[in-house]
């Protein structure tokens, strides 16, 4: 039988693109997570509809929770239920995966959409870390003869982008200049390499994936990945990382991204 | 003679710090620019004295112009301002050095924190671009024969530090965590590197720049460069630098840092 991936996870922005297909590939694999907390704006609303079947559907692993990664309250709410549910044990992973994009060409972008898109794509998955955080340090602590950092263990892993990489910025930028985008996903690499300096002594790993160019409303019908192949993809990177990948940009087949 | 560094140039954040310096040096070179604009967010308070009795030295060359860099209207009414001065003629130079910095521990930071010194940090230098870009094209289209990049031509310098670079914050992140400086200066980056290449057909060049850690209010006593020290390095590779180095992040010494 295959090895658990690990035993808890949250994935936020889980009602549909590649939070869904998360949800859904994980709960399908051979040796599921014990408890999977599909994190959602609105899960009462019709955008979650797919989220609502596939957890009715798999009632014992999966649960709904609403969250809204730019309110504290929200956040608050939901790590209480997380830890209730948990009954005493820690959360092994969060997929940060909640972001937005808009076009964002220089002439379309203004204070707003800067400050918006940075709010959701950088300040969010923060926020959800610093109120995680205690459940995270639980789970690490689980593994008391394990020094090594793992998903496993206790991880945190951002939701990245090719786009986000500096480097590489010159040979994709014309096809798609999207100012708010890039700017927050480049800062959102900074924030997953302080977060996996700051939390290693806590045994937490934490690293950013670019899950692809995929089919998604976001990513649009050109897309060269199916969502599915996308996150097959990701989830064994996921499986396999280790603390050598910890403050890394990874792509769906595990290949490292320059900053 | 030396050659004049450019005719003119707008250095934001000018009252104090590196700005101040920027301004000072520029003006007591043996060829200092025509018009340097010198913008502070309060040029009548206390915080800028040294400013305006540079300011009165130097009358011909140096215009203190109010400019709050997050706030639409005062940058539009300094660029009216700058318009009128430049008398048709385009402005060479922009120096993004207005900045802020909060100390920032994970503990310490919040929604406020990360949104406040982000929109200072870069959403302000963007809109700075957007709207002295018709000055920006004017100023490169004076070379008419020259295809060239360079600050003499057309330039925007946006003032990082060290500690944007992703690549090397394990090994100054224990020292000085900083989250939403680090965070906003990665960004930063990002915004430089996608400026260079939307602005290249404009023949602007486009750079970020690290003034070395200063003896600056922001970079406190222990820094162990004397802002002279700083700013005479800067100097240098401003007047330097070619299209070569549009796109990338250099130290006061010309020295390439990884993003």
């Amino acid at each position: 039988m295959a090895s658990r991936i690990c035993d808890s996870v949250l994935v936020t922005g889980s009602n549909r693109g590649i939070g869904l297909e998360l949800v859904r590939q994980l709960v399908d694999s051979p040796s599921p997570p014990v408890q999977i907390f599909a994190g959602c704006r609105d899960p009462s609303g019709p955008r979650s509809q797919a989220l609502q079947e596939l957890a009715q559907k798999h009632r014992d692993v999966i649960t709904v929770v609403q969250l809204d990664t730019t309110s504290l309250t929200s956040i608050a709410e939901a790590s209480k239920l997380v830890e209730t549910k948990l009954k005493g044990r820690g959360l092994n992973l969060i997929i940060n995966n909640a972001g937005v994009n808009v076009p964002g060409s220089l002439a379309e972008t203004g204070i707003q959409e800067m400050v918006d898109v940075y709010t959701t794509n950088v300040v969010g998955p923060m926020l959800i870390v610093k109120d995680f955080h205690p459940l995270l340090c639980k789970a690490a602590a689980q593994f008391p003869h394990q020094t090594n950092m793992s998903c496993k263990r206790s991880a945190i892993i951002n939701v990245s982008t090719l786009l986000s990489s500096i480097t590489r910025c010159p040979e994709n930028f014309s096809v798609s200049p999207m100012y708010p985008y890039r700017v927050s996903k480049a800062a959102l690499n900074m924030l997953t390499r302080c977060l996996a300096e700051d939390l290693k002594k806590d045994g937490i790993l934490v690293m950013s994936l670019h899950p692809g160019w995929v089919q998604t409303e976001m990513g649009g019908p050109k897309a060269p990945l199916t969502t599915a192949e996308s996150i097959s993809g990701l989830i064994k990177v996921i499986a396999s990382c280790t603390e050598k990948d910890s403050g890394t940009l990874l792509d769906w087949e595990g290949k490292n991204i320059p900053w």
